[in-house]
């Protein structure tokens, strides 16, 4: 069946009319759609370990970048390495991520800066697509920071750079086809919303979708720039203003928060999920893995944040994870449901009820996915008796 | 050699003295004294997965109860079931949280609140131990809440279970010698702090050692009581005062702090753990495993949330997580520490710093634990390669 759903419905009307199937005794437990894992920066180097307690014991950012930290450690690893390397790297933590139930991922790249560092970065992604059952989405985020050397140069270099993102990287990505998305860092202090409106409107003409790093810190209204600009989603929102949540709402631009980052970070502050929610903005759940300041493999754990923290039912944290992941990368109609026509990308969990996923917090319920019909992570048959 | 550490240090050093010894290769990766969880209510029934988005849409605790949830429906439900049942329930649970690299853990009794029920609960884990390597460490509770049917009868219901806890449960618990420790839920509204007293000087008499529920919701004094007492540990201790905090840095009591139970509960508020170990306490981590508020088997996950949220170091974390988590139990020359005469208590992680555990959240790095020696969650040699 070119690996689509075929039909949904009660085991004995399927029997009958697919009587040649395989089979697959799932236990009785839990098959969903497998999770859209929608905002990852997924292809790095070292683990930024060591500025977890710093951060905990007060450090500012600024602080621990001057120590060798921050975003720009994470630039200069990747730029020394070949892209064997990063491929080798990136390989056990995709499996990882499948491994719990995830079947889409998307990933950014962004730790390049260089046109020949984000090629080799896309190129990295196409290679694991090749390696690996899992559905991935290559986003270009060569916008991901203004790179060292053209910061040290003042605004002559931040002008410098944008010239360079816009007229060599971003026509070498369009050229080979490496990626699906481009996405901006607009942040104070990062790419102001008139930078980001410019790269973005490039990255249109240039035939990518659009997405955003928006109102993460500081409320800049770039949630109504992605709204104004069509992009599939806005993301972070743990700062985005009311004017911004109702463009969200009105607009066809889903809102993506990533609760882990918060966890991770000890912020206290968490995006407005209800405040969307109850406005009719399509809410859309994402892991950030990174290694800063997202380094988790465990969507389901992105789920239970949902619930505790963002006040979510455990039905629209399935939904956000799923069906509204589908719509932030563009695939409403592809992945993300079961139903037919869809492509078969299923997880089986050890579960009962759905609402076990969320439940119990930190662990690994996932016993199969399959991308496409392909077994991605292998299939457990290891169930536990409920009571 | 009896399942304990013979010696430490330079593997050359120890190949020539222990030439005849088998060898494991740990693939150079962190080998570290098991995890020891010292708060845990790991014998229940029904998840009570329902419960968290009724939380999160704010519903008040008495109201879930109104609709059958809340403890006294765990209660309900471990009456109802037989002891081989609540046995096969908890294996794959226990097995779980030992996979996450613990290998010792305090399993409190308390949902039976019947001189019948308590004793089933603490028969239960005596049968667990005699199956699992793992170290479990009984915990009798019986102060866990007022029974519903007492507590329909008032005050008077009130002392009439006060009586049967004292005169004739505590006996019977001691008599077959089922629990070490004895607990209590002091917090208004379950157990005073005059109570508590009562009852924990009476176990004391009856030869066990002493822990309490203390100051988790609002500031009682419960803290200062524990220490009076010369309890092995105050347990939570969200709202303890700043007394609370001055006698646990004088006494010999151990701080227990239960980050992940404040995350799944969505609550703003935290134990003050600078503030305590600052002042010289004891601050030891647990999960609080139990169905209603911290259904987590991730041990490694609530290190996460100790230097994410109360701003522990990645030592200090671990630290609490070992060694103090230890002297909560009264075990501290027992396990806990790689050292000579102590329980070849081991967790091997795929990591290659300490510092790794907090910082992949979520995610499962143990690949074996040995309790004296003894393989309790089975050894796996797989090992991803580090940048
Ligand atoms: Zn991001
Ligand atoms: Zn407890």
């Amino acid at each position: 069946m070119d690996g689509r759903i075929a039909a949904v419905g009660p085991q004995d009307a399927l029997e009958l009319r697919f009587a040649d199937a395989d089979r697959i005794d799932c236990g009785g437990r839990l098959l969903m759609p497998g999770l859209v894992d929608s905002h990852t920066h997924a292809i790095f180097g070292r683990p930024r370990f060591e500025e977890q307690e710093l951060r905990a014991m007060g450090l500012p950012y600024m602080e621990i970048a001057k120590r060798g930290g921050g975003i720009h450690s994470s630039v200069r690893d990747l730029r020394a390495r070949a892209e064997d390397e990063l491929v080798a790297l990136a390989l056990p933590r995709l499996r990882r991520i499948a491994s719990y139930g995830t079947t889409t991922v998307e990933v950014k790249s962004g730790y390049g800066l260089t046109v020949v560092d984000e090629l080799k970065t896309l190129r990295v992604i196409r290679r694991l697509q090749e390696l690996l059952p899992l559905r991935l989405v290559p986003t270009w985020l060569g916008a991901h920071e203004v790179p060292q050397e053209y910061r040290a140069r003042g605004d002559q270099g931040r002008a410098d750079y944008l010239r360079l993102l816009v007229h060599e990287m971003l026509p070498a990505v369009a050229a080979e086809g490496l990626a699906r998305f481009a996405d901006v860092f607009c942040e104070p202090g990062v790419y102001t919303v008139a930078e980001s409106r410019v790269l973005l409107e490039a990255a249109r003409v240039a035939g990518l979708g659009l997405k955003l790093h928006a109102d993460e810190l500081q409320t800049s209204g770039a949630a109504e720039l992605a709204v104004a600009l069509g992009a599939a989603s806005a993301d972070h929102l743990a700062a985005v203003s009311e004017d911004g949540v109702r463009a969200l709402a009105a607009g066809g631009t889903v809102a993506t928060l990533l609760p882990g980052t918060m966890l991770f970070l000890g912020s206290a502050r968490q995006a407005p999920a209800r405040a969307l929610i109850d406005a009719g903005a399509p809410v859309a759940l994402a892991s950030d893995f990174n290694p800063g300041t997202s380094p988790t493999v465990n969507f389901p754990l992105v789920l239970t944040l949902a619930v505790s923290q963002l006040r979510l039912t455990a039905a629209e944290a399935v939904v956000a994870g799923t069906v509204n992941g589908a719509a932030a990368l563009s695939l409403a109609g592809e992945t993300g449901q079961l139903a037919p026509g869809f492509s078969a990308d299923l997880a089986l969990f050890d579960a009962e009820d759905v609402r076990e996923l969320p439940y119990w917090y930190g662990d690994r319920l996932c016993r199969g996915t399959w991308v496409g019909g392909v077994a991605c992570h292998p299939f457990e048959a290891r169930f536990t008796s409920q009571p």
